[in-house]
This record gives C-alpha cells, structure tokens and sequence, in this order.
C-alpha cells in the first residue's frame, strides 16, 4: 500500500507578491530558494529540502494546492491508480522546481486540492551564510519558523465527515483528536501520518458553510518563547494577529494565527505540543462539554462565530491555478 | 517483518530507593502508578500508559533492561523467533505490571539488556486531580518532564559498530546523525523508529572502554525555559548538574544532565530538537571538523575524558536483575 | 521631606484561609514565615523581609490595607505630621509580626487604607531548605513568584484624579503612565516612588463606580515563560483566569490575572515590564487613539465593561478590619 | 550633593568600524541614531535617550569613556567643584550630539574615564518604523537587546578596595555584593546608584594585574530565552562567546558574554536579576565557600585564570582619545 510521509508544502496565490515577500522573507525569515517563471520558492532555515511554500501572485487569495510527499518513490503512481480505480480526477506533471513528477486532486466534492510527489532536491542555500549545524539549510533568521508543520482546511456542516472518512480511507491519515457533539455529527478532526496531533485538520464552516475553505498554514516554532517573541513583532509591525498568543489543549501547543498582510492567508505560528508514538492511539473525543479546554487551553476565547476573525478568509482553488 | 514503535520504559536499580523516589517524585515530579513486590511503577504526566520508568532496590546501580513497545501484538512472538534464529538468548516473560506478555535478551555481546512487549495498560491516574487535558494522565506538576525521550548506551570502543548494526538490522533503528573520524571507526551513532533523531544513541566509552555501560535516560520537557528552570531547582537542592543547560548541534535539543541522588544514574532533562519526517533521510556525519558543535552547539564544555563528569556513571545488568 | 521606598505587604481578608492558603503557599508557592494570632505571615522566596502578604479569615473578602516602607526610621513619625497637617485621620501602632511602629490612614473620601513603617526584620527560613544564594530567602518552589510587585486600586470616576493628586503630593509617588480622554478628565495613573513603572495604579471603576475598591495585587516572576507556566498550572487546577497571558503596552509586562479561589482576590502574576532610571521622566499619555495597544499590546481583548471578569472583585476595608 | 541617576552610555573605540557596526547595529539590532565626524551614536529599542554607545574607529580598541546622567541640571558643576576639591584632574565640555555640557575625569589613579551629564535629547527614530508602544523608540529588531544595563571595570590588585571606595565616596555607589576572601583584601565589588543589584562592578585583573582594563558592558534583554536565541544566532555566525548562557548567582541574572568581531571588547547580553528596593540593603558577601555559585549559579565554569576567555581584553584611555 502506498503511504503519505510528510507534509510538503503549500502553494498560495497571493494579489500583492511583494506584500507577502515582506512578511514571509523579511519579516518571518523565510529563504527565497528559487524564482522561476512567475512562481517563489521559500522554506525555513530548519528546511533542507527545496521548499515548503510557493508564492505566485493572481487576481485572488487562494490556496492553488497542498503538496506531500509519499513515503517511496513508486507510491506516487500508485496514489494514482488507487484514487483512479476509486473515480477521482487525477491528473498527471513533470517534475517542477524542486521535487519530482506529480499527480494532483481535488478531495471529495472537488474541494481541496492536493499534489504528491517523492523526488526532492536539497540545495545549499544561496546565501552567503552556512549554518554550523547540518540539519539546518542556513543560520536561523528572522521571527525562526523552523517549518512547515500543517495544514488546516475547512468545509460545509455536510461533508466535513465524509472528507475525514475520505482522507483515512485513500490517504491513510489516522485520527488523533476530533470534535462531535454528543448525538450530532462530526465537526472537526486533527489527523496525521506522523507522529504530529495533526498533519492537517478538517473543520466545518460554521460561519459561511463553504465547501473547499483554506483555513491556515502553520509553521513550527522552536519553543513557546519564540510564539510571544513573534507576537510582539507582529503586534509592533501593523500584522492583523486573529487569535493568540494561546495554548491549544487539542494538541497541546501554542498558537498565534496571523494573516499575511499581502493576501489575507492566515498563517499559524505554533510550537510544542504532544506526539503520538503509540500504535494503538486512541482518538480523543471532545464535545460539548470540554470544548472550550480544547480550541483555547489558555489564551484569547475563541468563537466559531462567522464574524469572528478565526473564520476562514480564504479559498482553495477549485481548478489549477496555473496549468 | 515485525517493529519497534516506542521506547517504552527503563527499569532502573538504586542503592538508595527513597533518595530517588525523592528525586523522581517530589522534584520532578513523576506519578507513582503502582507499587508491586520489590518495585515501583511511575510516570510522567504526558503519559497514558502505565509507566516509563521502574525503580526497585539493589546493592548495585544497574540499568535492569530498557523496554521498547512494538508495533503489533504479534511482532513481540515474531521477534522472539526472529532473534532466536539469529542466535540470541531469548527469555520469555508473563506481563507485569502495566504490561503484556514481553520478552527480554541482550544486545551482542551481552552488554545492553533489552525487552519488548506490546499490550499495556492505561490506568486513570489513582491521585485526586484530573487534568482538564485528556491527552495529559495528571496535571503538570514538579519540574515538569512529559515523557520519557531516549536512552544512551555507552559500549567499547571495538564493539560500538557492531553493536549499531545489529540494531539496525535486528530491531529495525534508523541511523539519523553519527560520529566518525576520517579514516577511523564508528565512535557514536543517534538512532531511531520515531522521526526523533533518536529514541537510542550508542556511543564508545572513551574512558573506561567498558562494554554494557548506561550513560543516561532522558525526559523530555516541554520548552527550553523549562530546562532553566529545572537547572535553577535542582542547583539550588544539591542535585549534581554534570553537564548543563546547553544545547546540542546534534539533534538540536536543550540539554541538563544531572544525576539521580540515590543512585548515581545520569537523567538527562532535554527539551526541542528536529524531527525526521523525510523517508530518505540521509544520516548526518560528525568528524574532527565539526565535533565541537555537534556535543555542544552553545553551553558548558564538553570533553570525552574519563574524569570528565560526564562519562558513564552506571553499568547496564549483564543477567536478569529479578528473574 | 519623608518618602517612601518601597511596596511591602498587602493585609487581605479572605472567607475561606484554608483555600486561600492552598493557592498561595501550596500553588503559588510561598512560604508561611508566621503565624500570630488570627493571622499568617507569607513571603516570596526572593524577599528576605518577613512578610508580603497577610492572610487572615472574616465574613468578607476585604483588603485591609497596603503596608509602604519609608525611606528611613524617621520618615514614619514624618510621615504623621505631615498628613496630620493636611487634615488626615492618623492612627498609630505599635510594631506588629515582622516589622516595627507604623501610621495607618486612608486615601482622601476614606477609602484606600495605607500602612506606613520603617523597620523589618529579615528573618531566616523556618523551613529545611536554604537557598545558595543569599539574595533568596529559600529555594524557589511552587510556581516561582519572587517578590510583591505591585497594587492596582480603583475609586469612582469623579475621585480618581483627586486620589492620584493627593497620592503625589503627600506620598510621592510619580506618574509614569496615564489614561486621559481628549478632553476628558483622568481615567488610571501608573505611578511609582521605584524605577518601575508602577508600585501602585489607580484607576476609574467603570462598573460600579465605587469609591475604595481593590482591583489586585501583583507577584513578579523571573521571565514571560514563568507566567506562561503558571497558566498551564492554574487552569488544570480550576483556579480562574480573568485575563491572560498577555503583554501590556503600559508598561511593557507580561500579566496573568488569577482569583484567589479562597476570597476572590485577584492576584497577577506579572514579568518583565520596563524600568525608569531618567530622572525626568515625561509621564506617557494614552487615550482615544491607542488604548487598546496600552492594556493589551497583545493578548487576550479587555473590556472596561462591568460584566467583563475584570472588574473589581473586592473592596477595600473603610474601618479597621482588626484595630 | 549632587548625584548619578543612571548610566547612560558608553564610547569604545574600534579598530574596524564596519564589522563593529556590523555586530552592533545588523545582529543585536541597534539604531543608528546620529553619525558626527568620525563618531557614530546608537541606542537600543527601549531607550528614548539619544544614544547609549557611541563607536569610533581607531589603532586600538578602547573604552574612550563610561558616561553617567547625573540626577539634576546642577549637578554637573556640583559634581565638578566637588571632585577638583577633591585634587581630581576635571576637564569640561561642551555638549556632543545628543547630551548637554560634560565634565570627564578619570578614576582614581587615572585608570577609568567618567564623563558626566545631564541634558539629554530624545529624538524620535529616523527609521521607517514608529512603535506603538510610546516607551520603546522603535519596533523591537535583531536580537532585541533594550537598555544598556552595567559596566564591568578591571584593576589591579592593589587599587580595587580603594578604587571602590572612592566610586562610593565620591559618586555615591551603594556596594550590593561583594566578593573578599577571608582574611584578604576586597577582589570584586558590585555597585548601584539604582535599584540594579550593579550599575558599576570593579574586580580584580588577577591575570595581567593591568589597572584600568575594561571588562564588559551589558546590554539588557527582556528575557531569559532571548539571551538562549542569541547564542544560537550569535554561534552559527560565528560570533565568539566567553562564556554563556548560564545564570549568575551574584544578581540572579542570566549572562552571556560575546566579543564584538571588530574590537575585541567583550558585550554581555544581559536578562532578569533581581532588584533592591530596600533602603538599607546589607551587602552580600561572597568568599572562598560559595564563590562557585556566585559567578556561575548554573551553566559554563568560570575560572580567573589568565589563559581564560574571561580575561579583560581591551583597555580603558589612559587620556583622551579625541579631545
């Protein structure tokens, strides 16, 4: 069986490139690895792999696709018979900038688009600067994300249970803490292939009930310090910061959810938190009597409400971006 | 073919049972889950299952055996004929407390005694508070170490390689970062089953030379700033830091080695480090370039001299301790 | 001219000492130094003065007074001339516990009731363990507060600037930071005879609008990572968390407002912050255009509003609660 | 008598300019505040004064001067009868960029040079950059170094008690700590006009025996972690670190001591400590039992010996080096 083995990274299209270039490279220290065609290629100073975001600029915020990479090389066409056999639109690309040959598609409903491949490259950086370290591509910099850690998409009160059930069933991605009020529906799941709480989290959308929502990026931070540190820059530079700093208890980490000021992508600065090294791991349940414990252990309330900052501000792209 | 999937618990023999239970308990914090003949069973609060950690007393510090948790239940039968079959002294054990049926033997050699099981229990913590967080079994309480993270066995100088092969071949450990002089032998390797950069290091007993030496286990903290503090307590109640807070090149971890006032072990108190995600990693070499770095990114000297405080304090137990 | 030093103690009132006692001696982790009569005698482990705080048990949660020390033996006596002249009711005592003769008296409108005294003593821990460093009265326990730090006490909109008036005139207290509406009178003054930014503030009570209430008392911790600690803490033990973690504008401090479970005393637990060595420093205005920077830089939103959990929760004693 | 309110800056020569700016104001993050003839004057973040370190190039590398704010206008002149009186060679000046009149002597023996002042300008930032916090100049940036905190002076032997005491006589230093073996002379002494457990600390240059070596300035940091973060930065970009981090015993603060690239002279990055708000503190002493606590509570060996790194390595001017 082929298998999932890490997240990759995320390509976001944003309408004010130089904005986002602000805060992803001068602001949070992020590498420009690459520059080709229209598209950026970043990653964290603890990334030795070409990238873990891709930058581009077009008309509209939206999340193009969700890129992981699989655990050997021939899972990549194995996904793609898999999810064939199983009636989802693959389609089929040549190796871009830093990683291999590729299959893409979209979750069930056509809503959230992802890429995976297995061949990547690891450059040196470019800068001048060489860490000392070997498992860094270069000193830290900037407010230290490290990298890239999850993805967040949300989707309509109707499918979030179905994408979950989808996500385990072709993706292998186990469920660790999840969200279902008592006689209702699921409404929210954090699951992963790695040891991580999450890899990625799927969450209803209250608030519009769109399907194919981005939620968030996040981006590991090396300790709780580092998350107030940020929160103070970010504070002190006119950086919208929707909620924190906090401590999730589902997953037991720190938050702090900003929003690039270039596109309005939230991005999740985060660190700490628990690994599951059982096999055996039992899913945590939360309802409606622990909820407040889990979205917020400690830090700022959090409202699903639509008209609190937390409501996803950004789309994924139903259809490729740039072919 | 069967796995590893954890480290599990180290069972550790103290000349002075009630000076470690002082330092396991009362300064770090560590819940008492069980007391049954001879022995005692604790926790950190991180830990859902029965315990990582067995005291009992002895005339000897010794490291009883290290415990790994393997992947399936059948793996703990399929390793013992897996092993048998290459020759190793296999005993087979009834559960204790905590957990299933396990077997135990010894590394080549005779040198680091290992056992493995599958089932264990997870017993509601018996003190009267609940933490609020489920993935949690009690409140974070003393210095705060969550979980077990690793243990370091030290071995002679000619049987390090061999050593390290055969845990890679036999039990499946990965190597992630190693030291090896240009033109010389292996002298240490991190290993592990995790994306940790290691859930074992195997390293030469420079002074010594001794085979079957227990260097030291580690707890793994939640933040950096808990390794201050931890250093801030234990200085100011006579508890020997041997080398500490620093922070490793290798790995990327605080580190705080102190030893335990009632027997002599060197518990590391250990905090951040990378995570290995990537299926192709490509373990890290350390040699006369770079070693300084490596032990010690930033922090306290360290130096492999057997009058360093550093060099293993207690032996490994060659037979079983209490059959 | 008399002056005053330094904060010393605050005298509470709580309905329930044994809860109480549990929060500040058993959570917090202060010592109990004595115990006299209906009272108990606490300190921080970085005080070496005998007491911080008084405990003792009544119908109702009052603050019964705030305890000054004056710059120098004479400054009591000073002290009650001089207030005597400007027509205040000044009462005389004999030395109590801990420290020598002190005046009592109350803020103009008869409503903040201060201590003033000169003597101390520094009395050694009772306790078995002593600190290896002399600055501290005894090793650090508990969740680390290390000295009183500061006392917030709110009056009614219209006696606030005549409170802080009179507090700079006859006590010497310099306003550091203040909160005035354009055109407006004012609303909170930081104020402080110390290079901090505040020993003392006083502010509007919005909610109520009482004269003489006691918003809080305020513990220093070492660093923001303590406060973060103490959240984790607190939370899982049910103690309530009006606001926090977060950072002030005013003043530059990590806070984190805690009730005693005890008496509904709020208690901060506080770190960091600026200093003002300048002698002629400008007091800092805050008002329309960037209050919401000044309370909260970044954290958790504050309401002034009377059904936020940060209104007063307490009031001060008008008569003396134990003459 | 006129009196020192605070420290206010220091003026170091360098041999190489470039790398000096490089450390100072690219890596720790200074502002350049103003650059007159061949002098260039920066200030950190939190201070709205003019400039805290001014820097020049020079043959050696120095410390021109130790500037101190006095406590009122007068007190410069007071300052300047009160020493001539006292057979002190005193020259004034005219007002340099950013502060007011002068007058500059050296300690006695002629070993360190004190200018002293009143006036001050505070002009806002000429950067991009307003901070919303109005007691900071700036955003926060670099390594976040806030305040200049203390100088370290060096001396012979034979001079330190008397040069102590005359810095106390004559400048009204208040001893705070204190280290003088038993039955021998004073070795090292830490002094404070503030609240600061030192502002000023004179030891003993056990090494060279040189008078009027200059051992460190200190640059304030908020917290505990930003010191750890700068020595991850400052090690992977191959700046040298002395000694650190680790934590003092005398004032309770952490320390990390670095050498500017471009001089030699060493910068201590600087967190914590505790204050003395009584106003008759007895100075701690520390002799042949517990100095191992007092110079490292935890963290590095400290050793006097001259083959240490902690060894004085740049030197006070002897005269002016630009008059």
């Amino acid at each position: 069986m082929p298998s999932i083995a890490q997240l990759g990274h995320v390509a976001l299209v944003t309408p004010n490139l130089e904005k986002s270039l602000w805060y992803m490279r001068d602001v949070l220290g992020m590498e420009v690895v690459a520059e080709e065609g229209d598209k950026l290629y970043l990653r964290c100073y603890q990334e030795l792999e070409h990238h873990s975001l891709v930058l581009s600029e077009g008309p509209e915020a939206v999340c193009e696709h969700v890129g992981w990479r699989v655990g050997a090389p021939e899972d990549v066409q194995a996904y793609a018979e898999q999810l064939r056999a199983a009636g989802v639109d693959v389609t089929e690309h040549d190796g871009g900038p830093g990683h291999g040959e590729s299959i893409r598609f979209h979750t069930p409903g056509g809503e959230h688009p992802f890429e995976l491949f297995y061949d990547v490259e690891r450059p040196a950086t470019k800068g001048p600067e060489r860490s000392l370290v070997p498992s860094n591509s270069r000193p830290r910099t900037g407010l230290g994300p490290r990298r890239i850690d999850h993805v967040n998409l949300w989707t309509s009160a109707d499918t979030v249970a179905s994408t979950e059930q989808w996500m385990s069933e072709q993706l292998g991605f186990k469920r660790r803490e999840y969200v279902q009020p008592t006689g209702a529906p699921l409404v929210a799941s954090w699951m992963s292939v790695t040891p991580q709480v999450h890899d990625v989290a799927v969450m209803t959308d209250f608030g519009t009930n769109s399907p194919g929502r981005f939620h968030h990026v996040a981006f590991n931070m090396e300790c709780f310090s580092d998350v107030l540190t940020a929160a103070d820059h970010l504070r002190d530079r006119g950086v919208q910061i929707d909620l924190g700093p906090g401590k999730h208890g589902i997953g037991q980490a720190m938050f702090l959810y900003t929003r690039d000021p270039g596109s309005g992508h939230r991005i999740e600065l985060y660190a700490g938190g628990y690994f599951i090294f059982a096999p055996d791991w039992e899913p945590i349940l939360w309802n409606e009597e622990n909820m407040d414990t889990g979205l917020v252990y400690y830090g700022p309330p959090f409202s699903p409400d639509p008209s609190h900052p937390m409501t996803p501000t950004t789309a994924c792209a139903r259809q490729e971006v740039s072919a």
